[in-house]
């Protein structure tokens, strides 16, 4: 697995905008959240990833329980948190002669808590995986862990007491945290409960990624990306209406981009505002569409003028990546996201993004009455032109993408977001798509959204809500409290990463159900 | 190995004495230290459990060095030190886009560099083992570790960070800290030099035992002990003077006395004074002992007032424990330390504690003129006579001990401490005891102690030094950069707990040369 690493990256400050995101910055609203219930993992290949958790006790017996060396419990909460651990040590027999020796381990999946961190061998830093191994030297005491995990479980390792003394614990609590409202939220009774169900995991989904920033995962990777922010908006307009955080995400991409005037594809806000140095076309590309939906949700002009050279400058960047025959160039060492999926060409669902994203780009400069608007018109008809042209194969009726010809899921998917072909061809294209389902898949929930859109746009409605069941319905039935960010039902081991542990198990860019139902009157 | 552990204890607190006790509490003095350089370990099997450290590089140069996952480093700080430990660090290569994921581990010797904590197998609680396991979210970063430790050497272990960043160190800093105010000590020139280093390092070993009470190990137990109390305080009138510390020890034993009045062997000072469920014939007795020596180097009469009631009663309940022929009831389930020597039977040492501690607290009631002075000389006449009648063998010409007449070198010791026989029979006691070796040897500084003294009181001033040499002479050839709480010459692998990872090397039972120098002017 490659990764983007700049030997030199030179980023052109904006203070004004990067001042504008610090007074947007929100409050978290806290609550304070006890566990559930004691439980135990056990084996069972039925589940996914092979594990399942069952009751033990309520967690309000804990406190009368004593535990020595080698002695462990597992807490549930019953639901995903993301939050501020602490809890209550209390020793029982004799004074404590020697420290105590804890481990702490919090999962978001009950596979977190059954198979060992130490065995994790993937390419993401192992760093991500949530556990605490600390020494209590003065006891009783109150410990309140410094750092935020995002899980439902957690696990209590005794390592060591002493032959002397046993600990009980008590007042096991969670101070969670979010900027969401949940009360800015209107609740929807759905006579399909299963799509009220999507939409309510969809919600806790969101919530749980909304904090100082929109993070793409509050367990990893805990920062702003452009491609989630996308979508993250987009949930944002039909539930929250907190326009206020995406504008403040915005206004974070547009106060760090390169000497080119590139929107990085993320930044990060600790220990200040830094951009990464990982630029993707199409995320890139996003902060147009970004503005755009933004604009068109809040009718916030004075942002849409301050923010429009930025966006307009994505386009134009991406517009140089042209060949000469308006098509966008493939390469070995050029970077765009589209989908996890292994083996994925590029090409074409890059090209399709950058049609969509043009086509807003226009809309924005129409309301602007910006000269931009007649180039860009311009530009896109050679673009769509030139997708049917190079990228269209007439014998397979299927958009191909790089010198392989690679029929993939993700070029029909862009093709049609992008508006293309007419509504008739997109959806039987889409027809076509779902029959004969190429062998270049999907990988994650960002792209099943795009699907589901797809689907939507092209007039295929009840496919829609069949695939977004057949997905994220599937998903809770296999345990999902919050929407993953990988899943795929035939392999359900599925990590990019070299391991399902090191996985998101509250990820914003599958939170996007709630849009897809409240949008499309699903 | 058996340890103590009471269902039912009872303390009287006294609040007046507690009170005493911490209006006496100490302000520690603190110094900023840095490490010399960086080193590696090295097998070496001539050394002490086979590991030497070699010079890498000197440790300014530590901040051009980048670090990634499973790199490592051990930084020596040249000498032993008892403090909080800080640092700085800073990511190089891309912004880090996961948590930095470090190991520390703290030794006081080469050993706890070089073998893994996690084979430790034994009895006392591996919590002891100096580690932390921190996750640093956010960098740069600069760490304050929140626990005291005590180390010459510190491991930096990078467990992980990610593949888009490497981390360096600087500012390495550790504030040690110590109630010794290092000025009040006067040093000595010793014309021989090996006398004079040994008095350096029983200062350097004082030095860090010495905070808010007088603590045994500053690694591992880091408590305030009767036994070593004593020994502490002897060295203490001949160096620091730091008088108010003794006395706010006594103060904190006297505090937390059984309902039968009689003083725990060791105490805890946080949360709050507790004193442990551990009881120790000679130990009780050594309070008495300790307000003597008090009293004789301070000639504080108050305290000496005030403490008398608490330090007769320790005598009065030893007497409880005779039997009609006035010796020290033997028994499986009875508790007097003496010394850690494998198999030692207790009761021959613990009637010469009696006898000794007797002769002591006779002294005091003279001082006092209280009416107990009298009852005390006719029970000590009894004892010593006993002594000398049921635990003297007139063919061996050594005191035995216990049903198996076991004969110890601590019997003989404790019984020329006692002065249970005159000065020329001492004489050769001690000097049989030296030429006949019995098996049940000495297993502890502390007992080595008791020899020394034992063969100085019998007017073998030279031979005192000689084994004053062999002894802790030995320990600083071994690489004792403060005295260790245990040192076998013959088995430099000896630890009665299981694993020689677990010892002290900075322990305070071993800083008696220096009193033993400056008293008897060696």
């Amino acid at each position: 697995m490659s990764i983007q690493k700049l030997e030199k990256q030179v980023i052109i400050k904006n203070d004004h905008f990067i001042e504008q995101a610090e007074q947007l910055k929100p409050k978290l609203f806290e609550t304070d959240v006890e566990p559930i219930s004691i439980v135990e993992v056990k084996r069972d290949t039925n589940i996914i990833h092979g594990w399942k958790t069952e009751f033990v006790a309520p967690a309000s017996s804990l406190a009368k329980y004593e535990y020595g060396k080698n002695d462990s419990f597992i807490l549930d909460f019953g639901n995903h948190q993301v939050g501020y651990f602490s809890f209550h040590i209390r020793p029982t027999g004799s004074p404590p002669d020697a420290p105590l020796k804890l481990k702490l381990t919090f999962g978001e999946m009950p596979v977190e808590m059954a198979e060992p961190f130490e065995n994790y061998e993937g390419w993401l830093s192992s760093s991500w995986l949530q556990e605490e191994t600390i020494f209590v030297d003065v006891l009783p005491a109150t410990i309140r862990l410094p750092r935020r995990y995002s899980f439902r479980y957690v696990k209590f390792e005794v390592i060591d007491t002493s032959k002397k003394y046993l600990v009980a614990f008590e007042n096991i609590q969670l101070k969670t945290v979010t900027s969401a409202n949940i009360n800015d939220v209107q609740t929807i009774s759905h006579q399909d409960a299963e799509l009220q169900k999507i939409d309510e995991v969809s919600i806790k989904t969101f919530t749980d990624c909304m904090q100082d920033v929109f993070e793409d995962g509050p367990k990893r990777d805990r920062r702003l990306w452009l491609g989630d922010l996308r979508l993250q908006a987009l949930a944002n307009y039909e539930t929250f209406k907190t326009n206020d955080l995406v504008k403040r995400c915005l206004y974070l991409f547009a106060g760090v981009p390169d000497e080119r005037g590139m929107v990085p594809a993320n930044v990060f806000v600790a220990p200040k505002l830094i951009a990464d140095d990982t630029y993707l076309f199409d995320y890139s590309l996003f902060f147009t569409a970004a503005l755009h939906d933004y604009y068109l949700s809040s009718k916030d002009y004075e942002t849409l003028v301050e923010l429009w050279p930025t966006a307009y400058r994505q386009v134009e960047l991406a517009l140089q990546r042209l060949d000469e025959h308006h098509i966008v160039k493939d390469a070995a060492n050029w970077w765009s996201f589209i989908d996890w999926q292994e083996g994925l060409n590029k090409q074409t669902p890059s090209q399709a993004v950058l049609i969509y994203t043009m086509k807003q780009a226009i809309r924005l400069a129409e309301v602007l009455r910006v000269p931009e608007k007649n180039s860009l018109e311009v530009r896109l008809e050679e673009i769509v032109e030139a997708a049917k042209t190079y990228l269209w194969d007439e014998e397979q009726k299927f958009f191909i993408s790089g010198p392989e010809r690679q029929v993939s899921w993700a070029s029909q998917i862009w093709m049609v977001l992008a508006g293309v072909l007419n509504k008739e061809e997109n959806k039987q294209l889409m027809k076509r798509l779902l029959e004969e389902k190429p062998v270049v898949a999907i990988a994650t929930p960002y792209m099943y959204h795009h699907l589901v859109e797809a689907l939507i746009v092209s007039g295929e409605k009840e496919r829609a809500i069949a695939e977004m069941k057949s997905y994220w319905g599937r998903m809770i039935l296999d345990g999902a409290d919050t929407f993953w960010e990988l899943y795929d039902p035939e392999n359900k081991d599925f990590s990019p990463y070299g391991s399902y542990l090191i996985n998101s198990y509250c990820h914003a860019w599958s939170c996007t159900p709630t849009y897809l139902i409240r949008k499309y009157d699903l």
